[in-house]
């Protein structure tokens, strides 16, 4: 059998503890995983392209994962798949709402990349309500985070926030 | 008994196959069927009044429903409603989280015109994943969404993009 | 255009003034309406297929409902749909969990006989609660149920559980 | 058992009478209720924290709540619980949609001040559709939306949407 | 003000270590809470009305709450709520789908009996996957269920499978 | 690396095209997958434990699915899965009512077996209301359900409803 590849695409804003345990689970499960974050024209990021970026990669080094990759990519994620030849888009679920949004993008991309699956990771429990709009309402507000993004990019959002202040 | 008049009210921002689709099954139920572009001071348009409108002209043209009015409306639509004298308001569903939101749109607009219903269509299945954002998403990536509008309005959209880029 | 036939099947084990409103508010959009009390095989019943009707029968005649008509079926509502010549499958909707598997039901309808659409009203607000399961669970416990179901029924119901007794 | 203080945290943008019904089944079960406006850095309010803290206490006093309290906050609600002494979170809940945040929310209130529950609270049944955002979109439009918020804050709803027009 | 009673009600077909996590936090927030098994005349218990309760008796002994007492009640929950003079009554919540019926229980109980209200807990996040009928699964399935249900009820479990066998 | 199984454990009564399809799509992201007739005692199936495997893999020989096994199991999955050294469970979603539930017992699973992981697929569009109740109650209702079991076990079915009626 070929090379088994997995996308986890996202928007990585900043990368969590959350979105490294499902990266991690799905790493055990195929042959290679590209961690992508996606540039959405009509999305607002908090994190420039470049920031998110090497936040991911210090986080997936720090982690240790040996067959995982990071990327960015501006376009249709059905595109990234075919030019990457992925056999599975991996996604993290917390919820119902995140199910029904996640499960029509589902069915579209496996109309516009019949080739792939998406492949659904039920949330770990410790990480029920942990989210990147989560960590930034925690830090904006001067709470402590720590414990829920990866210690080596903890100082790029404290950074970012006394910077910027509460503009979101 | 009167003529009865169905409301289809929404953004169509731009109109779908699948708002198509609604439409042309609440005309074979109903005497006439009236589309209404509503427009909400607090929500912002891609396209004008006048680009929607005007595509959902030349598609209901394109369809061929005979007893289907097209028009816009700055108000509430209740009023819209009692100035129509309507009987009924028709929405198509694709899932839990729309149909949350429409259930009290219902029961609000029942509290402000009792004499009208709310009437849902379930999405037909092979619109389940389709939506206006969805079809800017893939236009704004330079993807194929031919398939998912009214052939006649394709350019519209094209052009728009080209236009004014990814500023969603 | 022809005579419009809405069906309300459902079980009316037993009918409720909440199953009322509904019929009174299709009847209001539609030719005619056929109320019919579906006799699935894998279903047990609280109330026999004719107690169930003539409940029916009287809730109707007393609420003044010109053109509804009651009946009784043992097989595939699409096929009673065919046979009817009818247009409208009519459902209340008083929760998310009625809507996913009504809207399951909806798609294999429209798929075993796609002259019909399925049509959803929403419960009226002071109907929320209201089933035939809580009636009969209010019964059973020697509650006031007179305000959920048509006055000419409330002894049909109180007599069935007193000889009864508690064996739902 | 020491004075048992429960917090009802919001935008207030404005209040309405969905939430004053909260505030006042939670006076009747807790000894003090602190009704909080939070100034969330990462949201846009219609209303200044002056105007909406106004407000609060206005409609606090029409409906003769003794042990309920008005405040703002800029920071975490586990901040704000923590120097407060609060034992309570109240919250309401219309639907499976609110419910949903809701829950995480409380999972991470826990987390960050495991003290105090987080407690909801059903909406009224003649609530049900009933939010700030509705009444904004009701007087944008025009509309009657006096049933709907406590009468003396009726004026300075109307005046806001003269003065600034639609631009929400 | 006087002394407030909480309810919780139950079947209690065994009670688990999610059961108690709930009383527990209600004996924090009440004067004294009753934890009720409730016997509908509807429903199979696995477990016999003494052996529920007996099982419940012991398990609140072994947490040591004080202010909570067990009992068990055959009728309407509205009434016994009435009986008790109680002001609240108190439930868990793991899911949606939890959510939805007993949002409809909860606008049911308020129509029955105004006086109290119905209120929600969020389950911890260790027991979201826990429930009564869990637990029975894992026990006919020879499972270790040890650490779902309270030290001293776990002999009671494990000699009701062995002399019953698989017959649910 | 390992060769990686995946189990696709279900009632399958009986196994419908819906369960193929994600049989097959899993066939294709693993090296072996195993679907296994679980026997839980507390439910009653329509078809013996025989005749569930029988059909099971008289259909994925039909399909010509060479990495797949069929196999039957009276325990706990999470005991089945260390047995086999199984990497992943594989589950078709359909609806919020379904993950739901399944979300529990992903959670539960990976407590009893943390080396394991709940991998959801969504059910393809055309199967969206396919389940293997449907598919009995249209057989009962003597309705034509060829197009949703797979056309080998078709006379199973049809014989199954003739012999013994109706009594589900």
């Amino acid at each position: 059998m070929d090379e088994r590849i997995a996308i986890c695409p996202g928007s990585f804003d900043p990368i969590t503890k959350g979105h490294l345990d499902i990266i991690k689970r799905a790493s055990a499960m195929f042959d290679k995983v590209i961690v992508v974050a996606m540039n959405n024209a009509d999305k607002k990021f908090f994190f420039t392209e470049e920031q998110r970026v090497s936040m991911m990669e210090r986080s997936v080094k720090e982690a240790k994962l040996k067959n995982v990759q990071v990327d960015s990519y501006n376009g249709l994620l059905a595109d990234y798949m075919r030019e990457n030849n992925a056999v599975a888009i991996v996604k993290g679920l917390r919820a119902v709402s995140d199910f029904e949004y996640e499960f029509q993008m589902a069915l579209l991309n496996k109309k516009l990349y019949p080739k792939a699956e998406t492949v659904f990771l039920t949330t770990s429990q410790e990480n029920l309500y942990l989210s990147s709009s989560m960590v930034k309402s925690i830090a904006s507000a001067n709470g402590d985070f720590s414990e829920f993004v990866p210690a080596c990019i903890y100082n790029d959002i404290k950074n970012r926030f006394e910077k910027k202040g509460c503009s979101l």
